[in-house]
């Protein structure tokens, strides 16, 4: 193998420049050339790269987002699009491609490993850490300590009555940073897309530690099946007109900043094994973390599969707040 | 002078247990004993409060919120309230206030003064920055650094194409935690209150920079003129559809978190400085910091003048974002 | 079961209050009592506690420290020590430990188990992570971000001429920390206590590099084979005179902070774990996290084996640095 | 004019970024070119230079060093050196310079305007705030919020014991740093090269709070009569054998970091005002920041005078702590 190709793709994650930085390096290191693809499969399409050496992913593993920026493609979606994306490929000699992203990315990779057999590592890199087959995801981790550090100051704003906070955290169809993040702040309930959610418990619970606790916060996916925070606090407000009762979308926020050091390391692990990989002939996978080891997962169990939500955590988080 | 009672009031903010403790202990460092009145005004009206020893401000310098609690009072406003208040204040022996707070809190104690001649010295607490007579209040400078971290980290998350982000941040009557977080991170504007808000320029520089920049933020104060965050990108949108615009209304999270290093060491010396004012005759007074030294401004003259926008800050911010 | 006790242990780390928490509010919720043992063994044997309710827990899952205290006893490691702790027990009717702390705190606790039949739960809470049977103990991760937060800016301070900063961290006998946070902050090498360090090879590889790379920085785990970071500096000076090279010894700050969102959900889970296996009738046993699931390990077992360091992160850190 | 050059000079300090972009979009704006000089004066003396354009300066201003770098020229300090970076001033059409630094690099700038009537503007950037005429010098902030942010971790490692910790904080002249940081920890005492230290008093001081807090903090400026924290917790202990003390140097770590907002703030205002202060026709200047405004100092004073220590607030340490 003498040159490879490596993209990012989907909404950008904390952690990925540490990705970028460690499939580089470990090329280098076995003499492989690295072409740093533009903007994700829309790079590919039109031609659009960077040769990546040694001190270009220099001082870059801290950063957030990504050097090579990341786009969704919808004309990769189309056979014509992906045969101008293989042009790309074969006119600058590439054999092996390393995506980083989500599920969505690493479909679109398996179709072109389908259509012309051009292996692919697939590097799981999303704060939303819903992809079957790996304990963490690029970008997690980082999300949920923003998540974290927020509610933590929202939580200051203390009030002599008890006031209640209705925050949404990212997650359109999956609950994992909700709950997670719930847990870590000491939150009543986490509102889950994986969970019909229940708002007349909740206000009956609420009715009931009206005065007890200091205040209360309840974490809400974007994706919950009742609505945002918003739409939710609203719901409540109107069964539980005298109290106080507040909401805050994080938004964007969630997406950025310098990567903790889990995500950091967990990227530069994954770097280096697809590398590895691709010289041991594997060819359409994605790279997990299982037991604290970087392990293989065939991309069709990885896209086919769903990652399920933890019920000891849901239970965690409701005997810790008497819910 | 033998006992003080001391109260936050209003919308509390970081720094406010800093300026608790330094006012404890420079009382008990003078042998007066302190009553902290519990949940601002409210509690004088319903005599609730807690004796404050040297060590019960250990530990809180660098904690967010209120331990005192903080309330607004609609009972206080009336005399009838304040005839309750002043009770409170004569069977506890309480010789004078120190009230922690905004505009609103020092018209209140202020009323009680004429009333009843109960000396009281304010202490401006408010994230808002909005009090004539000092350059800093008390939560503005961590305020500042959360929508700045916040803001940093929106930033990163990086896009191919160009993306404008509009991002709110509090200040329902007043532009000065968006003017100086909008110089600190290099937006391309700060809507605010106190200027006429022409969106038609605004639009028009947006088309101007596409292409040349990599991302576009503009801040929103919640209260200009031409509304919200997302009121304001929805009219941008119609007539820039093409653009990739987001918003994000930073909420809650801006009145929370550690104090910074400015505003413990402001609210410290304005604890000193309070007792210290009260032994020397004043009366009726806000402390502010002017010039590295904090000063006494009669209180008529905090309350009925408007701190206003500094020029120089506003032309920075035109040229550096060639606006 | 009516009855137990907790207590932390060893040196304090980030996430011990979440795991008190934890303990205190799922005890509550099976209707057990919990006693607060203070400062560690001490307290037992001084017959020093405080009774832990639900609301006495609240707003502490965020805090460093311990709110129980935390100390070495000497004392305890004698049969007289041991024989005043388990009066303490007797006379307070506590039928069970939960211990947060390292494996000497579980030894003592094992030998009580031994003497006197005492039921206990250890779980792991020490930033060292240097535990047998468990992915991470409590506060590792928060010491890894609070190592990584500094590093981060130790290399900003930029030199136009190639800089080696030797940077100690925590570690006297395991180099956990120094490996991960190594591979998180791109360092050139982590020199730990469980690998001989070759010096010669390091002082031949950065004058290979000088002026390839901008900076270099080496970790250093306290508890190196050729000492600290300090000692080790002067040593590579002897022979790199001309090179501009520096230390710092990151100290104390490291087992203090705000638990990070890993901690604090680890803790919390463990907490809730430790409460349904005492429930379940396990008695002499240590919680682990494996797989992303809480297990149980048998004392003997976790204090006898000695965590090993990971070949696969020791060969991360030399691809990407190119040592 | 038509062209000037732009250099930052000695230690480096957050918010030196943020200045370079604010310098290079001011003058782009009035139609003047920008040569950036690399690593200080040594730059000019070896002709190193890169042209700053507006969208090099894009997504610097929240990052800690200096992009340009910053090195100490002992050649310049000689007649010879200074006709060398003169000639590359004249080789370039560069007619005027902004000088980012302390007084060290001040007194350079003023050498060459004295010699050869080079107009220069001197922006103060340096984490020790020891400048006369300017209430903050760039970093300085920053470097405070970093050691405040390391002394809450070091003060969460609770003990049950009275523990003693010496921290040690940059300022091998001044005590800036060590004064402020010591009032928004509530340390015990700063200790600074200002004042004599007064170990016996300490000493005394300890003895008598035994017991009575938590843990007592002192912070100690590097360039302290009696010596670093290790040496002065050295001879304390000598005195105390019986308390736990410890001590930390916390390092470099406090000249890197991202800006803090008023950082980032005073960069950008005076970034602007150095360019116009050159249109206006100043010419040997520093700026500083008094009461709010950006000022023009004449150099001579600026380097010749001594900012002196805040008598206030060396009492309202002693009053808040009760030494």
């Amino acid at each position: 193998m003498k040159k490879i190709g490596i993209l990012t793709s989907g909404g950008d994650a904390p952690g990925m420049n540490a990705a970028i930085r460690a499939v580089t390096r470990t090329a280098i290191y076995h003499n492989i050339e690295v072409k740093g693809i533009l903007n994700g499969f829309e790079g590919l399409i039109e031609n659009k790269w960077m040769n990546l050496k040694f001190s270009d992913v220099g001082n870059i593993i801290q950063r957030g987002g990504t050097l090579l920026g990341s786009a969704r493609s919808d004309e990769f979606r189309t056979p014509e699009g992906r045969e101008k994306a293989y042009k790309t490929i074969q006119d600058n000699g590439i054999e092996a491609l390393v995506v980083i992203g989500g599920d969505g990315s690493f479909a679109g990779a398996h179709q072109l490993f389908k259509e012309f057999k051009l292996p692919f590592v697939g590097i799981p890199g999303t704060i939303d850490n819903d992809l079957y087959g790996t304990e963490y995801t690029i970008g997690f981790d980082t999300a949920l300590n923003t998540v974290v550090e927020a509610v933590d100051k929202i939580r200051d704003t203390a009030s002599s009555h008890h006031r209640v906070f209705f925050v949404e955290v990212m997650g359109r169809h999956s609950g994992f940073i909700a709950l997670d993040a719930g847990i870590a702040v000491g939150a009543e309930e986490s509102l889950i897309p994986e969970r019909t959610t229940d708002l007349r418990s909740l206000i009956h619970y609420l009715k009931r530690i009206r005065g007890k606790k200091r205040s209360s916060i309840i974490l809400v996916s974007e994706g919950d099946d009742e609505g945002g925070a918003i739409e939710i606090m609203n719901k409540v407000k109107a069964e539980l007109g005298d109290f106080d009762i507040r909401s805050s979308v994080l938004g964007h926020m969630q997406r950025g900043g310098n990567p903790s050091a889990l995500d950091r390391i967990l990227a530069s692990r994954m770097g280096v094994k697809a590398i590895e990989s691709l010289l041991l002939g594997e060819k359409d996978i994605m790279l997990g973390v299982q037991n604290n080891s970087i392990v293989s997962i065939p991309i069709k169990e990885a896209i086919s599969k769903k990652e399920t939500i933890d019920e000891d955590k849901l239970k965690v988080m409701k005997i810790l707040s008497h819910f």
